[in-house]
C-alpha cells in the first residue's frame, strides 16, 4: 500500500538468530505501528538451496548464498547480522560501504580489535549501527534501568551480573564448535550479554580481576579423547566507574540453568533482583516502606512498564524470548527513522568486548587490570 | 511466491484480541513453517475509517466496517472473530454460510444457547472451527495435560482452578462496559478459561455447587452510583466424571493478582502446580523420588516441551502471551490443511458455556446441579 | 530460687505434642522471662514405665499413668491435655473441678457437644481455659491479623485457606487409627487448625456448604482390605459474618504437601499470602504503592513483628514448630498471672467443632447450612 | 533424679548468644534424650546485679562478673563462652587450664594468631572443643553436605556463598562498636559462618583473591562525623584443594537482605541452592531425573533429615534459629560423653580465621594468595 514508507531487509544467517529476526521483521510493523514497515527483501545462508528453502518459509522475495550480493542488493537498505562471528566486521564493513544501515548480533567481531574497526566505520558512514543484546530489553529489565537511573534505590553498592546455563555441562557431551576455538567459548560467546547488562545498568567498569578455566578438558569424539581449546566458566570481580563494586559469573557448565541472566543490585535506598528464567517480574525492595512492611516486592511486567502494551493491555500476561527481538526490530527502525544513533550501538558492543579482552589479560597476568575509557563512551539512558 | 499453498484470512474486531491474531498470522508461517501460509484480506471494525487504519497497521489489504462483506469475500477462506461476544453467533452462521472456516474468541457467544446454535451449525458445515482458549496453548499446560493424560502423577483425586485479577478491584472504579448486563460480568467474561482448563486437563464435570456475588455494588458515573448488573466474584465446588472432586475460583475483584490462570492437581503418584504469572515453569511432585529427596521440582519450559521449540532453541528462554496465540493460529491453520477437527473445537466452547449456565442456576437453587453430557463429549488429547 | 513466683504443671500424654509442651514449659521462662515459671511436676502417659521414662527424659519430678492422680496432685497448678481427643472431656472436666487452670489441645473433645460441656465447665470454674491452636500463633500469622484488623488491606472480600498434607496420600498406606472413626479423620482431626485461622483472621462464620469425601475407601491390613471409616478430604464454601466469601480446602490425601496450612486474602486495598511450609514470610500486596510498582512484597519474620525478639534479635533469622508452642506457654502463664481469659479460650475451640458440625450436617444435606452464633462470640484481637 | 549423668553447665555472657545457649541447655535433654543432662551452674555478665537478673531469668542456680570464677567453679565441668570476640583467648585457656571443656562461640578470638593459640592448648588439653558456627547445623545445610559427600551431584564444580544482611546498610546509622576495629568489621563478624559453610561443603580453600571495601567510610556521631574503622563488605574469588571454583560475598550493607546466609553449589550431576531465608527448604538439582522433567526440586525439611525428627515428627512443620542452637548444644554434650571431637572444633574456628587473614593479605598485594593447608586439617563429614 501506498502510504506508508517501507524499507527493504536483508538478513544475513537462517540459523536461530537469523529466523528470529525474521519473525521480528515480519510482525514488528503490527505490534508497533512503526514509522518504516519491513519489506523482506534477501536473506542469506550457506547454501543456495538452504537459503531458497529459509526464504520460502520466512517470507523472503529472494535468497542468495553470497552475503556478499545481499549487502548490494539495492532493494536491501538495512542488514541485519546474524551469521557466525568470524563474518560480523567483513560483512559489517561491506554493508557500510554499500550505504546500508547495519544491526549486527553479539558479539560484535571476534574480539575487540575488530569491534574497534567496525565501529569507527560505523561512525565515519552515518549510518545506523545497533549490537544485538536482546535481553536487556525485555519490560523488566528496562524498568530496572529506568529505577536505578531515577535513584529509587538510590546510589548502588554492589552489583552481581551472572549468566549461567548448562549446555555444556555434560562432561560426556562431544566435542563440537563449541568447544574449540576462544570465540566460541563461555568467555567469548555466553559473557556478552550480562556484561551489556552490568553496562547497562551501572556504566563503565574500570577495573577488574578475573579467574577463567576449562572445567572439562577433553570431549569424547570419534576419534578419541579431544581436547577443548576454549574455556567453560569464569569469575570477574570488578569496580565500576561509579565506585560500586561487583562481580560476573559466567557458566556454560552451571547444572540446572537453563537461562541464569540474572543480576541482584543493591543500593543505599533499595535493591533489585532479576532472573531471566522468570522473565516477567522484577523485585525491588524499598527502604522507604514502613518499618514491619519491608520486603522484596515482585514487580509483574504490565503496560505501565517500557515497551509491554504493545504485546498485551493485561498486566501479568506476560512476554517471550521472540518479545525481545521484535522490540530490537522496533528500535532499529525506530534509529532509522530518526536518523540517529539507538542504544545499544557498536560502541556498546565493542565495551562489551574490550572487558572481555581485560579479562583474559587478568588471567594471564593473575591480578587486576584497568579497563580503558572509550572516548564519546555511551552513559546507560 | 508460487510454490505454497496460501489462505485467505479476515479478522472481525481491531482491538486487543483483533491485534494479537493480526500479529498471529503475521507470524505463524515463520515460527512454524506451516502449510497454508496466511494472506491477510481484509479486517473490519466499526468505522470505515478505524478499519482502514487498521489494516494499514496489520497489513490488511483490504478493510470494512460491514462483517457481512467480510465474511462473503471471496478472497477470504477463514474468519478470525475477534469481536464481542454479542456478535459472535450471527457471524459465526453467516460465514459458515458461507463456507469459511470460523476461528471463534472465548466465551462462544452469549450462552449456551447460542454456542449449541453455533455448534450444530459447524458440524453440519464439515468446516474447521475452533474456540479461542489460548492460555491452555502454554507449553507449560500442554505439558501439563500430557503428564496426567500419561498417568505421570496417578489418579487424580483433587483440581483446584482459578482465574482471578484485579481489573475491577477498586471500589471508585467507575461503571462501564464491563459492570454492565450478565455476559460482561465475572462468569461470563473471565471464568471461560479455566473452565475450560479443568475440561482440558480432567475432562468432563458431572455436578457442581456455585456460589456467585457482586461485591461492589454501584458505581460511580458520571450520573452518579449506577447499579452494577453483573458479578465480581463466584466459586465453584465440583465433581469430575472421573470422581475428582474439584474447585473453581473466578474474580475480577482479587487484588494484587494480574494474571491468576492457576491451578493445582492432587493424584495419587504426584502433583502439578502452574500459575499464568509465571508461565514458562510447571512444579511437578513425584511420589517415585527418593525418600528424602522429594518435593515439587520446578521445570522450566523447554525445548522438549510442546511447541516450545518453534520459539527458541533455548530452555528456559520463554515464551509469552502473543506466542500462545501464535500456536493457536497454527492449531486453526493445520486444521484447515487437514480437514479434520481441532481441539478446542466448538464443542470445548458450549461445554465450557454449559458449566457457567449450570452454576447461574446452582446460585438461583443454592445447591448441587448435574451437567448433561454433550453427544460426541470430547476428551482431553 | 525464692525470688520468682513459680507454677506446677502437669503435662497428660507423653507422644508429639506432650513432648512438644514439655520442652517449651523447660524454655518459656528463659525466652520470655516469664512472670510464673513452670515447674514441671507430673507427667502421665499410658503405663507407669513409660511415664517415668518421659518424666525422665522431660526433666519431671513425678510420673504417672493415672491422670486422676495427675489433675488432683496437690502440687499441680495447671493442666495441660495433650492426650487423645476422646480423652479430653473427662480430664478437662475433673482438672477444672480440682481447681485447676487447663490447657486442652485441638480438637476440644470429640465435637460440639462436647466442646460445649467443656466451655461451659470452664466458665463457671474461673479458670483459665485455653486450645491449643499453635499454628496462629507465628509471628507471620499474628501479623496478618494485625494487618487486616488495622484495615490496611481495606474491606475483605475472599478468604481462602487450606490445610493441606499427605499423610494418608498413598493409597497402600495400612489401615491405622488415622482410618478408623470419624474424629480421627480428615475433618476431625486435620481441619480444626485452619478453621481457626478462618475465624482468627476474618471473624465468624453464617452459613456453609461443605463436600466431604473418603477418597481411598479401604486400606490394606493384616486381615485383608479394611473399610476406612473416616474422611480423607473435604471442601467447605463458606459466607462470613463480615459478609466475605470464603473457601477451605481440608486434604490429608494432598499429595506433595507436607505442611500446606496456608490462606490467601483479598481486600479493597490490599492482599495477603501465608504458607505455613516457608511460616517466617507473610506476602502483602497494597494498592497504595506507585503505579507499576506494586506486587507481593514478601516481608521476612521480624523483631517488628509479634514474639519474634524472644527467639532472635535478627529479622529473617526465623523461628520453627517448637517455638509457636513456648509462645502458646508464655500465653497461657501469662493468662494465669493476669487472671484473665487469653485468646484461643475453650470458646474459640468450641466453635471450630460448631463449623465441624455444621460442615457434615451441609454434606448430609447437600446444601447450604446456618452456623448459630455463640453467647460472647470472641472476636478476632 | 539418681538415674542420669548430669553436667554443670557455665556460660559467659547474657546477650543475644548467651541467652540462645541458656534456653538450648534448659531444652536440648528433652529434646534429644541426651545422655549427659546440663545443669545450669553459674552465669557470668559484665555487672554483679545484670548477672543475676540473667541468672534468674535463664534458671542457673548462681551469678558472677567474673569469668575467672565461672571457670574454676568446682560444679562446672564445660564452659560456653559467648561473650565478646577479645575475650575468647583469655578465658578458653583459663577454661581448659582448669579442666573444662569449652564450647567457644565464632570467630575464635582476634584472629588466627589467637585461634592458633587456642587450638593449640585445646589439642593439648585433651579436652572437648567446639566452634559455634550455628547455621550450618539446620538439617537442610546438613543434608545438603551428606549430598555432596554421597556424590548425589558429582564432582562440585563451582561453589557460590553469601552472606548478606543489611544491618549497616543506612549510611545515617550512627557510629558504634559495629563501625570501630577490624574484628567488629564486616569480615571479622560477618563473614566466618559462610566460610565455615564453604569448607564443611567443600573442603579446603587453597587460594584466593579479595576485594573488600568500607562504603560509607563516616558515620554520624554525637561530636560529629565519624571515621569508620572498619570493613563494609568484601568479595573473594577462590579455589578449593578439589579444584573446584569459587565466590564468597560477605556484606553488611546488603539493602533487603536479611538473613543472607546462601550457597549455589554446580557439579557434574547435580546442583543445590540454599537460601537461609527460607532455612527448612533445599533446592536439589538431579541430571538423572527424565528429560523434560529436570529442574531444581524444592525438598522441605522432615524427619528423613539430620536432627529434624526431635523437633517435629510432621515434615515441612520446620525449625527455626533456636533450633540451630539446641543441635550445637547436643552435640557438645555428645562429645563430652563419647569422650572425642565433635566437628566444628577449634580447628574449623581456626582455618575460618586463616581464609580471614588471607583476604586481608589479598587485599593488601591486589592479589592472589596461598592458603597453607593446617597439620591434620579436618574434612567435612
Amino acid at each position: 500500500m501506498g502510504w506508508v514508507s517501507d524499507i527493504g531487509i536483508g538478513i544475513v544467517g537462517g540459523g536461530y538468530m537469523g529466523k528470529a529476526h525474521a519473525v521480528a521483521m515480519s510482525a514488528v510493523a503490527a505490534v508497533f505501528d512503526t514509522a518504516l514497515r519491513p519489506r523482506l527483501e534477501i536473506i542469506c545462508t550457506t547454501t543456495p538451496e538452504g537459503a531458497a528453502e529459509k526464504a520460502r518459509q520466512f517470507g523472503f522475495a529472494r535468497a542468495t548464498d553470497d552475503w556478499r550480493q545481499l549487502v548490494t542488493d539495492p532493494r536491501v537498505d538495512a542488514v541485519v547480522i546474524a551469521s557466525p562471528q568470524d563474518t560480523h566486521k567483513a560483512i559489517t564493513l561491506a554493508a557500510l560501504a554499500a550505504g546500508k544501515h547495519v544491526f549486527c548480533e553479539k558479539p560484535l567481531g571476534l574480539g575487540s580489535a575488530e569491534s574497534r574497526a567496525m565501529l569507527e566505520a560505523a561512525q565515519r558512514s552515518g549510518l545506523v549501527h545497533m549490537t544485538g543484546f536482546n535481553y536487556i530489553r525485555t519490560p523488566a529489565s528496562q524498568l530496572a534501568r529506568r529505577i536505578i537511573a531515577a535513584g529509587e534505590i538510590g546510589k548502588v553498592t554492589w552489583f552481581r551480573g551472572e549468566h549461567t546455563e548448562d549446555f555444556c555441562a555434560d562432561p560426556l557431551q562431544p566435542a563440537s564448535w563449541r568447544t574449540r576455538g576462544r570465540p566460541n567459548g563461555n568467555m567469548g560467546d555466553l559473557a556478552p550479554h550480562i556484561i551489556n547488562a552490568a553496562l547497562a545498568l551501572m556504566g563503565p567498569v574500570r577495573s577488574l580481576c578475573a579467574d577463567i578455566e576449562t572445567v572439562h578438558r577433553t570431549r569424547p569424539s570419534a576419534a578419541g579423547p579431544e581436547a577443548v581449546t576454549n574455556d567453560d566458566q569464569g569469575q570477574i570481580m570488578c569496580r565500576f566507574a561509579s565506585g560500586a563494586m561487583g562481580h560476573l559469573f559466567i557458566s556454560r557448565v552451571a547444572t540446572g540453568r537453563k537461562m541464569g541472566y540474572a543480576y541482584e543490585i543493591f543500593g543505599t535506598e533499595g535493591a533489585l533482583r532479576f532472573d531471566q528464567e522468570d522473565q516477567n517480574a522484577l523485585w525491588l525492595y524499598r527502604t522507604s516502606d514502613p518499618k514491619g512492611r519491608q520486603g522484596f516486592t515482585k514487580i509483574l511486567s504490565g503496560p505501565e512498564h517500557p515497551d509491554y502494551k504493545a504485546f498485551c493491555l493485561g498486566p501479568g500476561h506476560g512476554t517471550g524470548y521472540q518479545d525481545q527481538i521484535i522490540i530490537e526490530a522496533r528500535d532499529f527502525l525506530a534509529a532509522i527513522a530518526a536518523g540517529k544513533p539507538q542504544w545499544p550501538t557498536f560502541a556498546d558492543g565493542h565495551m562489551v568486548n574490550q572487558i572481555i579482552d581485560a579479562a583474559w589479560t587478568s588471567q594471564e597476568r593473575r591480578g587486576w587490570v584497568d579497563v580503558e575509557p572509550i572516548a564519546g563512551e555511551p552513559q546507560p539512558a
